[in-house]
């Protein structure tokens, strides 16, 4: 009897041609069979951003380790509706993003594109992960998280996901992680977020930039305070953002 | 004694010359001190998105009805950062966006522009509401809404919101609403998503359309039905999302 190979879907924000999806791609190309469909340009900062009112395109790219690999002209939510769409024949098994090159811990996660893709799968009901590592180096060493992130595809490929939930995994930098911690993002804001500067012609213009504020750097239930430990952190992700216990004094306020 | 008026931000997704903006704005100014930051072209689906790596410049428009008007070269998340970095000399006591040209209820939450700059005061800690009218018709009459929004802003003006937790509401269509709703968002996904096409060379592109699949039409629970029934339904949202309520399932699947 043969038995099926799990189809893999693959998606990213810094662009198909990132080092991170290269990564990814290769680790999954060994658990399943792997299409990959990821931005043609970077896509940091992105959410869940979609394109309304511009055409799409697919382009296709040299596989990786036998994976199919697709690019579109959008957005990582567009990829992945494209990809379902457009490329795979039926749904896949699992939707990965990643790996990003830079943290998506605590906020971040409202931000970014990689998980802006993973929440896209997981609102289509595909078990979703976004992987990211702490770095932004050139030289980022993806190799020390290859064992973790072949263990969690093996397990949510056994086991599923919650329904309604995805994963934000990160990684720390320049370490193999001491291990894995289950916990929730930390609370913090950014800070001190445009450097000003003027035009030759004298007008202003701002660049973001900015410091994380994390308002409980000692709390261990936080993923920051573990990724400071070392170890590699696992936030599950609900993209549905309704308040349900708060409809109640939410209605008092408009008696 | 003189009484201080309160400050009020306004942004949205349509872009600073949408009809929508104007009308929330003429209201907003009878009951505060008003400054608009609008994106400078139209931002639909820019969900929590924001510009890392490009300059972003501030104009200035002619008032409405005494409030200063400005917009800027980015997405309702940067206008929102940049206002109250380089306009603002305090933080605003409210955070108005829309009213949007559209539907937000339901699942549209996650890919909406206007939800996301009304999540980026939320984050921010300021109390913060998205206003939106279940029309895209360049005719779209937004005078029924006036005497609810003008209720909902005293009301929040006066009693703040709840931390972490800002307001998503919709507006029926073509109609003077019944009354006001606080409940949940209607559980759903888009079907049908893209119109395929062909290029006069070949090539095939797509472009963003499909229809809703509300999967509890007949939920009384939910925004989608009493939007149907001619209610104004409120939405609280957490922008943080977060499944603390998961932490331990999901830690017993890594063990």
């Amino acid at each position: 009897m043969e038995i099926k190979r799990p189809l893999i879907m693959i998606c990213n924000d810094d662009g198909v041609n990132a080092r991170g999806i290269a990564h990814l791609t290769r680790i999954a190309a060994s658990l399943g069979d792997v299409v990959v469909v990821a931005p043609d340009s970077p896509q940091s900062g992105k959410s869940s951003a979609l394109t309304v009112n511009a055409p799409l395109m697919l382009n296709t790219h040299p596989d990786i380790d036998g994976a199919r690999v697709y690019s579109v002209n959008g957005t990582p939510v567009d990829c992945v509706k494209i990809g379902l769409h457009a490329v795979l024949d039926r749904k896949p098994d699992l939707l990965l993003s990643g790996v990003n090159h830079g943290s998506n811990a605590a906020i971040n996660n409202i931000y970014s594109g990689t998980m802006g893709a993973a929440m896209e799968g997981c609102v289509l009901g595909i078990p979703s992960i976004g992987f990211s590592l702490l770095s932004h180096s050139p030289e980022a060493d993806f190799n020390p998280l290859t064992p973790f992130i072949t263990d969690i595809i093996k397990k949510v490929l056994a086991n599923g996901l919650p329904e309604g939930v995805c994963l934000n995994i990160n990684f720390p930098k320049q370490c193999t992680p001491k291990g894995l911690k289950v916990v929730r993002g930390a609370k913090g804001h950014w800070t001190e977020e445009y450097r000003d500067y003027t035009t030759p012609h004298g007008t202003p213009f701002y660049w973001l930039t900015g410091k994380f504020h994390n308002e409980e750097p000692d709390n261990p239930e936080t993923d920051e305070y573990w990724l400071r430990q070392q170890y590699a952190t696992i936030v599950p992700i609900r993209p549905d953002q309704t308040a349900t216990d708060m409809i109640t004094e939410i209605n008092n306020l408009f008696l």
